[in-house]
C-alpha cells in the first residue's frame, strides 16, 4: 500500500462504521502515526486500530477536523477517475429531477465529495473548495468537471471563512470563460439575474429553490411581506402567485435594487416594492402603524453560527417571529425559515411556538420543508441538514 | 362561575402555558377539586394552583389523560358556537389547500377540537369521537357539523381502541343518509373506491395524500414495488406517472382486490398487479429470486404501537428497509414511511440509514414529508405529529 495509513484509536471507529466520513484529530492514534509529518490534503488509508479497513481520505494535519473519508472501497482511492464518477453520479440525480440546469450540483458530503460545492447556473459553475485535501486535488476536480459538464466559465468562489479552518486563503478566481458577473437563471418560470462572482453564497440561494415552489400550494394573499428579502426570490414568486402588493425588506440597497430589476424583468414591477432597513425595526414599524399582511415569508440569515451563539440566536428568532405574526392577519400564511444548523428542526419549531404564545397565537404547521433536493441530506451526517422553511397557519390564540 | 372548576397542583401549569392541552390525573390538585366526583366529559374551568385562569375543557376522571383544553377564551366556554367556528376554521384551511372535497376536515387538537375527527369523502363524513368529553358533546358537534357543511351522509367511526381508554365503546353507526358503503374519491386525477364504513381507519389513508403527490417530483422507473399497499393508492400514483410494472403488495386478499378494481377504473390494469402475501416474506422472496426494481415504496402499519414496541419495533423498521433496499436497483429511489409517533422523524431516519449500511448502501435524503396539510401539526403537542415519508436516493455505498 503505497498510501500513508491513519490508525484511529481504540474504539473510534463506530460513528463511521455508521456512515459519517469526518475524524477529529483527538480521534486518531497519534504514537502508531503522527499527524504532524504530514502534508495538509495528502490522502490517507484510514484504518481502526485493530487495522480494519475504514476508508480511503484526505488529512489535514492544522485542522481539528483533520481527517475526511472520501471513498470506503480500498480499490478506489482519491483519483481522477473517482472524480470523474462522483461528478456523473451527482449530476444524474440532478438531470433526472431539474428540466433546467440551475441548481447545487454538488453538495460536499451529501455528494461523496467532502469539501466541494459547485453550483451550476447554465453554463457557468461556481466552485467553493473547503478543505485542504480538495484544494490539493483543485486541478483534477476542475478537469473532472470540465470532463463531465463543458462548460463556458468556471470561477472559484473560496471566499468564505471555513477556508481558515483548514489554514487557506480566500479569493475569488475566474478558471475559465469570460469575466461576466451576471447570469439569468429560471426558477418556476420566473427569471432572475445573478451574480456568481460578487452575490452572497455563490449568487443565489439555490436551497430554498424547492420551498419557494411549495408557496404555489399554499397559496399567497393579497398582502405579502419578505423579510430579509436579499434579490426577491420569494417576493417575486408571491407576484408571480397573484399577490397584489409585494414589500421586500433587506438591509441592503444594491440587494433591492435587484429585486426592481428582477420585477421589471418579469413585469411585477407595479406589485412588488423594495423597503430598506433592518429586519427587526421595519417590522416594529409596520406593526406599530398598523400595517397587515395576508402572507409573511421571514428568511433571516444564520442567527446562530457557532454553537456559543445558541442562546442569543434563538432569542432573535423567537422576536422576529413573535413580530412577524403581529403583522400577520388572522388565518394569515407564516412561512419561517432558519438556516442556523446548529438550531435543530424541533428546536426551532419550539422557539415559534415560543413566538406564537407570547403573540397571542394559536399556530398549526402545514409543512416542514429541508434544502432541496439538490442538498441532499446524508442521513449520517447530520451537519449536511441545515435548512428548515416551515408553513404555518396562524390564528387567533384558542 | 357555574362551569366546575379544575384546579392544577402546583407548578403543572408550564406545558400548558406552552400550548399543549393535556391534562394527567397526576398533575390535579385532587384535594381542591376531587376527580371522582365529576361526570366523565364534564366541562371544566381549568386553573392552576394560584387560580390563574389556564382554559375551558372537559374532562374524564376514568382515565388517566384526565382533561383536554379546548378553549383558552373565559368568555369562550364549550357551547354549539363554539363548535360551528372551529368547523369553520377547519374547513376555510381545507378550502383554501383542496379543490376537490376529499381531505380530513377535522384533526383533534390540531384544529381545536380534542378527541374529534372528520374525514370527508364529498357529501360524505366519517366521524370518530375518542374522548368522553366529545361523546357528551356528539349531538352538538353533530348538529355542527350539519349545519356548517350540509353533508348527505354522516357515518360515526368509533371502532377505535383508543375508546378504551376513556371506558367508551366501540362501534360503527350511520348517523345520516343511505348505508352505501362505497364512495368514489379523487386523488390528484385518479378515481378510487372506498369503504368509509369497513375500510382500514375510515377508509382511506388521506394523510399520505400529499407525500403520493410528491412522487412526481421524483419520478418513477419502470418497475415499481408498493409494500402494504392497501388498495393501492401509491401503486395506483406510480402506474399514473409512467411506471410500466407496478406490483403491490399486501396481507389482505380484499385490499388486492380493490387494487385491481381500482387499476380498471382508471384503465391501468395492464401496468398494476397485486401480490398477496406478508410483507417480509414476499421482499425475501423477490431478493433470493433476482428479482429488482427501479423504485420502491414501504408504507406499513405502525410498529410501534406503544412505547414498549420500541426496540421490537425499530428492528422490524431496520429488516423491512434493508430488504427493500437490496430488491433496489443502484441510483433507485426508496420512499419509506413510518406512522409510529413513537418513533421519531430523527430516529427513524437513523433506523433506514443503519439498513443502508448492513445492506451496503449509500443514501441521499432528498426530501422528508409528514402528513398532509389536513392533518396539520400543533407545534405545542409532539403527539399530532406521527407520519414520516422519506425520500432516498439509494446508491451503492461509497
Amino acid at each position: 500500500m503505497t498510501t500513508q495509513p491513519l490508525i484511529l484509536r481504540k474504539d473510534q471507529e463506530r460513528r463511521l462504521l455508521a456512515g459519517h466520513c469526518w475524524i477529529y484529530s483527538n480521534e486518531v492514534d497519534t504514537q502508531a502515526t503522527p499527524l504532524k509529518p504530514l502534508e495538509p490534503g495528502q490522502p490517507v488509508a484510514i484504518l481502526s486500530r485493530q487495522e480494519r479497513w475504514i476508508g480511503h481520505g484526505y488529512v489535514n494535519p492544522r485542522a481539528l477536523l483533520c481527517a475526511r473519508i472520501v471513498s470506503r472501497d480500498p480499490n478506489q482511492p482519491l483519483s481522477p477517475a473517482l472524480w470523474v464518477k462522483r461528478i456523473h453520479d451527482a449530476l444524474s440525480l440532478r438531470e433526472r429531477l431539474y428540466d433546467q440546469p440551475f441548481y447545487r450540483l454538488v453538495f460536499g458530503e451529501s455528494d461523496g465529495l467532502p469539501g466541494l460545492i459547485v453550483d451550476r447556473y447554465g453554463d457557468l459553475l461556481a466552485v467553493q473548495i473547503t478543505t485542504a485535501g480538495m484544494e490539493r486535488e483543485r486541478a483534477e476536480i476542475l478537469a473532472a468537471l470540465e470532463q463531465v459538464l463543458r462548460p463556458k466559465t468556471i470561477v472559484l468562489r473560496n471566499d468564505t471563512a471555513v477556508r481558515e479552518l483548514e489554514g487557506l486563503e480566500q479569493g475569488v478566481e475566474r478558471i475559465l470563460g469570460e469575466p461576466a458577473d451576471s447570469v439569468t437563471i429560471n426558477e418556476h418560470g420566473l427569471e432572475i439575474v445573478v451574480s456568481p462572482l460578487t452575490g452572497q453564497k455563490t449568487g443565489w440561494f439555490f436551497d430554498q429553490a424547492e420551498n419557494r415552489g411549495r408557496l404555489a400550494r399554499y397559496g399567497v394573499g393579497e398582502r405579502v411581506l419578505d423579510v430579509c428579502s436579499y434579490i426577491g426570490a420569494w417576493g417575486l414568486r408571491a407576484a408571480a402567485l397573484g399577490a397584489k402588493e409585494v414589500t421586500c425588506v433587506d438591509v441592503s440597497s444594491p440587494a433591492l435594487e435587484r429585486v426592481a430589476e428582477n420585477a421589471a424583468r418579469n413585469a411585477l414591477e407595479d406589485r412588488v416594492q423594495g423597503m430598506q432597513g433592518d429586519a427587526f425595526e421595519v417590522l416594529r414599524g409596520l406593526r406599530d402603524e398598523g400595517r397587515r399582511f395576508d402572507t409573511l415569508i421571514l428568511d433571516p440569515p444564520a442567527f446562530i453560527k457557532r454553537r456559543k451563539d445558541e442562546k442569543d440566536g434563538t432569542q432573535a428568532y423567537q422576536r422576529l417571529n413573535r413580530l412577524g405574526m403581529e403583522v400577520l392577519e388572522p388565518g394569515g400564511l407564516l412561512v419561517t425559515s432558519s438556516c442556523s444548523f446548529h438550531m435543530g428542526r424541533d428546536a426551532f419549531l419550539r422557539t415559534v411556538q415560543q413566538a406564537a404564545r407570547r403573540a397571542g397565537r394559536s399556530l398549526q404547521l402545514l409543512e416542514a420543508g429541508q434544502q432541496g433536493p439538490d442538498h441532499p441530506v446524508h442521513p449520517a451526517i447530520p451537519e449536511t441538514a441545515y435548512l428548515k422553511t416551515l408553513y404555518l397557519r396562524v390564528l387567533p390564540g384558542f
